[in-house]
């Protein structure tokens, strides 16, 4: 016998609501897949040119984050399977609070020098974000006690997901997309604020550093900055966007992902002294479980890291910068000349927007269908990524497929 | 200028409480630090030797959950190595809801054989849990509306770690350790229940699964399980504790690791239907960002499945149940016999406990000192795990420099 009798338990939905989620994008979810758009099982036969074995289909990625093509660069390959040679290990499969290998340790010395930071290392850059942002709204990353979390509303979902575990130790509020009047109301109301935000957004654009320097200035207002989709492919040695105007310090913390542009996987926290990064691993919840980095990673991440120490960093980010001029020149968006490697080509309507990445799929090419909540709603359109490793005339002929479909659209939108 | 005013903004702590977790643990860790217990960079020439280049200090790990030594197999190696090799690609860098490797497809269809049911892929265990949880108390993964989530007090920090999500969507409870009465009134009182629990426990011991699939049966109690530390290590194909007793359905959702037995990395779904894998794809938050598990792990995981399927798997059971064995009739703790891994020296005081993880560090064999909030208060211990590929000698050695040093203590502590 079932129990079916229901109970009105439902929660306060202040900082989630599944069911209006569900609602809003599943029947769009469903139409890409009916298109064919999602699901799709791939051999990469290079970045530019992905098989469908079944159908022998094959297709641009004009979606990956692997902005300098560092992910298929051969010796970011071969320090992968030189660290699995070395240590003859996957991992040590114990938490690295306590025991990891000398490479990890290695890595985190690396990326020290590249990024003038103290390392903090993870799998990913959401586990370091479940990590730290619930200790800095309860007033443990920084004088002051509990700390006014304010959630720029662009925010990566990686971040805004721990709203609800935030809320447990301090206020949590949303601002509008780089409001700063908002954040410095809030500073004189509460004294004691962070700002949580993306650097480079993932869905193009970037935070509004100037204003928010002086606000830390005028108000001590803390800054977490996820910057993710612009590391390696901006700064001399790769250092990105945040981390090229500003430092971490004692009221600023960058993370960052090694599993884009710098060509491997796992997430880093980039912080200001080696007690922090301490603390961070025996108090940071997900930071301290044995879900480590696996050692082919940190090989690959390793490789990366000399690359970027070398002449090559600074060609290969010349080539995007390239690729991102002619791709702009073609095919003129409101993100164009800005530097950062993620476009939107908004085309309102998200049926639409599923029916565009379709015939260009058919055509061979992916750009991502993204509609609400990865977007506002009426705000649907294609997500395209530049790469280095696009070829020239293959941006040429892309750009001409999408203005060719998309050629009664205000040009605003493109 | 800083604004020092600090306002009495913090949270409501109903599902965490930072200033009490640092205040309570933070001393034991510096402790432990300064008996040279964190923070240990090693050279790992194998699990049972790991040295301290610095210092030469080499000892035996006492604390891996790679149960089977399948992280240091020849043919798991081999198998990064190749799938690295055959795709010429460290990963996609794309969301995997869109577009993954073929190899990731082959794994998902070769778990599925091994453990009878539809496979959802994540980078780990805890990211599928933080995509899956929320939803099973939104009421989306089974009919009933919202349903009340009862956590044991006992299940992993990955799972307790996102209670305050789950309450934004239905009320959230906590149980005593296996507490089947409080699970049975529940059930009782608000008809869609699910119990979120290990199966089997990281800190050593079960589920009461028998009275759990009973409530199942009686009630339509929904069943999350946490199965990280037994798969592999059980059944004829390693299916694990839980997947050797009930299989994946409408109100059983079974989660594992392949980052501990079965020797690679990334976390497991086991779903009833294609749909409900696809569903959480969508909409199960991280699921669905592009962190991807890499290719490298992927092809140690298709390595470790052959071996899976092999009868090198009995061959690796029956010794890690001698291992079993042998450590229980030396050293009998109350977890003895149990056939599962983990197994707990409790000495009660936290100092006691990190005074004799040091002294057996000194004499060669690391073991986690474990104190609040890993373990309750006052039950502070040495956490040990058994593994297949201990040398029988070594844990003879080990047993008895534990027998040693405890001497003083009642032997029901060991």
């Amino acid at each position: 016998m079932t129990e079916t009798d229901v109970h009105p338990i439902a929660g306060p939905r202040r900082y989630r609501n599944s069911t209006a989620l569900v609602e809003n994008s599943d029947p769009v979810w469903q139409a890409a897949a009916d298109n064919g758009l999602i699901g799709i099982a791939v051999d990469p036969e290079s970045n530019n040119r992905l098989v469908v074995p079944e159908t022998g289909h094959a297709f641009a990625n004009m979606c990956s984050c692997a902005y300098l093509g560092l992910n298929r660069h051969p010796a970011v390959i071969e320090g992968a399977v030189t660290a699995l040679r070395e240590t003859g290990t996957i991992e040590l499969m114990t938490s690295t609070t306590r025991i990891r290998p000398t490479i990890q340790a290695r890595l985190e010395e690396e990326l020290g020098d590249l990024f003038g930071a103290e390392i903090l290392l993870s799998t990913t850059c959401s586990t370091v974000t479940a990590g730290i942002l619930p200790l800095l709204a309860s007033g443990h990353l920084a004088e002051g006690g509990p700390r006014v979390l304010i959630f720029d509303r662009f925010c990566h979902f990686s971040m805004s997901y721990v709203k609800a575990i935030c809320a447990e130790e301090s206020l949590v509020l949303t601002s509008g997309h780089n409001d700063l009047d908002f954040i410095a109301d809030a500073c004189r109301e509460y004294g004691s604020v962070a700002y949580v935000a993306d650097g480079a957004y993932s869905m193009g654009g970037a935070a509004a550093l100037d204003g928010l320097l002086e606000l830390q200035d005028r108000y001590g207002l803390y800054l977490y900055l996820d910057d993710s989709h612009s590391v390696s492919i901006m700064g001399d040695k790769g250092q990105g966007f945040v981390r090229s105007r500003t430092a971490p310090g004692p009221l600023t913390t960058i993370v960052t992902s090694l599993g884009k542009g710098f060509g491997s996987g796992g997430g880093v926290a980039m912080l200001h002294s080696r007690a922090q990064a301490e603390f961070l691993a025996r108090h940071g919840g997900p930071l301290g479980w044995s879900q480590n980095l696996s050692v082919p990673t940190i090989g690959a991440a390793l490789a990366s890291a000399a690359i970027h120490r070398s002449p090559e960093l600074g060609e290969l980010q010349a080539r995007l910068r390239a690729n991102l001029d002619h791709f702009d020149a073609l095919l003129p968006t409101p993100l164009a000349g800005n530097g950062l490697p993620v476009r939107r080509i908004d085309v309102g309507d998200a049926d639409r927007a599923v029916a565009l990445s379709a015939e260009l799929f058919r055509r061979g090419y992916y750009s991502s269908a993204v509609f609400f909540p990865i977007v506002p709603r009426g705000k649907a359109g294609l997500r395209v990524m530049i790469r280095a490793d696009i070829d020239h005339d293959e941006l040429t002929r892309f750009a001409g497929h999408v203005t060719e479909l998309t050629a009664d659209l205000p040009s605003s939108a493109h």
